[in-house]
């Protein structure tokens, strides 16, 4: 079974304003509220392509209840802990420019910490658990460690999608994957430039950090594999960009969609380039046509 | 009994943001979700001046639930009309300068519509209802008089807080109190100066147009009260300005719960005006020890 794990989910209220003027009052032309979270578009993804999982995190109040009847009709199946704060809304505003407005999130107990780090009691060696996205401010620092730790107690499998020294930390624990892009590796590694060879550097010392495989996005730069002890890139797929959100988490969901089937990292990390791109080329997360009528154009060469 | 309508609710999501850039990705230091519309605003004056009343319009979807679920926290009887669509969610931007972003609402079905005008069968001649704000898109563009028709057949009373057509069509049915502010008078007659002196002879025609009293208000410059066929003018109360939101709906909310105690015009603008300012000093909708401590710097003079 796959988990995937969204600490903060947010509604993503996306406002159409033809002309935005600040300072003023404005008038959207259209709004539609998502269900956005990093690890609820892993869900997406892998429910889309019919890969058995569940979503876990904290929701609360009515906008935690927008959210789990959301999922619920796109068929997600969940089991997020129930928390007494409101589930954030976060705004985008479509005008001129992209803007976006975020909220930090709600007050996370330790009560509700505590009822949530339970669920991992059940995990199986079989199991993935997907952590994805930020903390919410007021639980531990160090609640990816914590997290993590019982899933290797577990003998489970993990991916992990964050920054910094929780991306660092986890390593040493041995990821399934890891999937910084271009900005993150060059911020972890204080890299001076971010050529294909400083990358390819980069992407080694995760492997030797302890991933079993890595992903390096370049967003529409194409993306480097990190596997078996060789380098792979993917060529980048020309198309209509309509959305940037998602991408990063379709490429782990179509990962591990693939690699739940037959565990190949290069196939795996085909159906991952496919999903990212048809994502980023559709409004909201991908469907499975939309991958599929990509897939024939992704192209993988060995490069080291 | 008083019925307050709002026909188009919001949550009005206020989102504090130190630094907001256009373009970029910024973070909210809090959010707070309220319950927002004209005449929710109105019942909620009513309510902590003691006065029944029943919110009436339309509510639905997962912003519906907060707003029904909220008010019953605030102790106002509601009996909101289901709606099949979503109650929008308005965002203001509070930086450097304020911003407003609206959302034009859900459609109203016109079953939605024929079930809402069926409330009005149960008025009674003592009755007042009060109709306040905009319009959403869906309804018939003759919704306001289509209401006060079934108003004025059961020979009960109303107040209306609107603009151009719509209030210069209702002043003939003779509605117990009009409030437009000094920019909507100088619209719906076309004044060429807002001096006090064309104020003056606006207000006297909303007088010979029907209406039984008239407020034309001046945000901080003070208000004017036509009745009794004598003019009257509240002097602007000094004080720090929080929220202008909501204080022209807590003027008209004031009015009538003093109303209700005394048919007095005068007595009646004097609450009026101490819960306009009240909640103009307020982050929310006024108090009433905030009303009661504004109450004695109410100044009142009869100018013509």
């Amino acid at each position: 079974m796959i988990y995937t794990v969204t600490l903060n989910p947010s509604i993503d209220y996306v406002m159409a304003v033809p002309d935005y003027i600040s300072g003023a009052t404005n008038r959207a032309q259209t709004t539609n509220a998502y269900p956005g979270g990093k690890g609820i578009n892993v869900s997406r993804i892998l429910e889309t392509n019919h890969i058995n999982n569940q979503a876990w995190g904290f929701l609360g109040g009515y906008t935690g209840a927008f959210i789990a009847t959301t999922l619920q009709h796109l068929a997600i199946k969940t089991d997020f802990t129930p928390i007494q704060g409101t589930t954030r809304i976060n705004v985008k505003l479509k005008s001129h420019q992209e803007t976006e407005i975020n909220a930090s999130g709600p007050q996370i107990t330790d009560a509700e910490w505590q009822t949530f780090k339970q669920q991992f009691s059940k995990l199986q060696p079989a199991d993935t658990v997907v952590f994805s996205g930020s903390l919410p401010s007021t639980l531990p620092h160090d609640a990816y460690q914590q997290l993590i730790q019982l899933v290797v107690s577990k003998q489970a499998n993990f991916i992990i999608d964050t920054t910094g020294d929780d991306l660092k930390q986890a390593l040493a624990l041995h990821p399934l994957l890891v999937k910084p892009n271009r900005d993150e590796v060059q911020a972890l590694f204080e890299l001076t430039d971010i050529s294909l060879n400083s990358l390819k550097i980069a992407g080694q010392q995760l492997i030797a950090g302890g991933a079993q495989q890595a992903i390096i996005s370049l967003g529409g730069d194409g993306a480097l594999l990190f596997a078996n002890n060789h380098v792979y890139f993917a060529d980048p797929i020309t198309g209509d960009l309509q959305n940037s959100v998602g991408a990063g988490d379709s490429m782990i969901g179509g990962f591990l969609a693939q690699w739940t089937i037959k565990e190949d990292p290069v196939t795996a990390f085909k159906l991952g380039v496919a999903s990212a791109t048809a994502t980023a080329f559709s409004e909201d997360i991908a469907t499975q046509t939309k991958i599929r009528s990509v897939l024939d154009h992704v192209h993988i060469t060995e490069i080291g």
